[in-house]
């Protein structure tokens, strides 16, 4: 339990749960909301070339941008997979094994 | 170094290197990535009603299937983090405050 | 009313009413039938380069299942904007005009 | 070429060309850009009941905001089907008759 991804998860309930919105965090909603901010980088990057988007290029300011709409997309999922119970880390884990048979 | 966000990101980051995936894993195709997936679980749970798309309501075969898109959505994430250069532990947690100050 | 905007969403109007979907086709629903649609396109495209994502080069198999998901999100939007009472083809010229003052 | 889609379709592509927008309106682009907006009626919605979204419920604002959303989804899927040289007319006809077969 002191494993960061338990601590993340367990301060984005806290955050939901001392507000009270947890008639809100239901699994249809929070998926709309991870698929809602996974919107904004694709709108950040979507007329920069390939390598205009790569790590050097973008101006500190975008750059900060995405980086706060990684973590509204990070703190989404994680809302989402502690409602629905999914341990992250076992099905990215799993995920990958599975990758690996198939590449 | 043996944080489980780190770990998650290096094992990623090892399984693409094997399959000299650099080349596709820019942050405008990454970006790309983590959209379609987050558009999966959205079409798992579009025409349920709030109740039904809770823990207990889907079958065994469709919370398989959510666990699988979530660790999906997951990996992209981190993969995109990991070549934005941006600590994704860190930005949660920045987001997180600033969130304490608005709602 | 022969207008083709009109007689498509006609169309799709009485398809889901033959099928009784009313229930379904409610707007938080329609419109995460519209993103989760959209999210395929990207899935498609993500690891192509820009010159490779272009009319000539994608295979016949890959530009029929293109197609076909244009024509998903196409539908699904048709019939958002039909339950919202939305006129679809007056709200893009509004904005069109809009955007000519911004650009 | 006096059908409402053909009209719309022209005035997109006119709007991009006088403004020299044909090398950022690639496929992989407008695929984005239509996610990227498809997000945003998704995040609209994304707290509201079912019947909070339904169409007598939000505000004039809110109406209007989500009308210019469906709008520019719209716009950029036209774009998209143009510079595939799709007709979006015939595959939604085509899509429709395919349910028809489905369900």
């Amino acid at each position: 339990m002191t494993d960061e991804i338990n601590s993340l998860t367990e301060l984005i309930r806290e955050f939901a749960e001392k507000r009270d919105w947890g008639k809100f965090h239901i699994p249809k909603n929070l998926a709309m909301a991870v698929a809602g901010e996974a919107g904004e980088p694709v709108a950040e990057f979507q007329w920069l070339t390939p390598e205009e988007s790569s790590k050097e290029s973008p101006s500190d300011e975008m750059a900060h941008a995405i980086a706060m709409e990684i973590a509204d997309v990070q703190i989404y999922l994680l809302r989402l997979a502690d409602v629905l119970g999914v341990d992250i880390s076992k099905v990215v884990r799993d995920k990958i094994d599975y990758n690996e048979t198939r590449y």
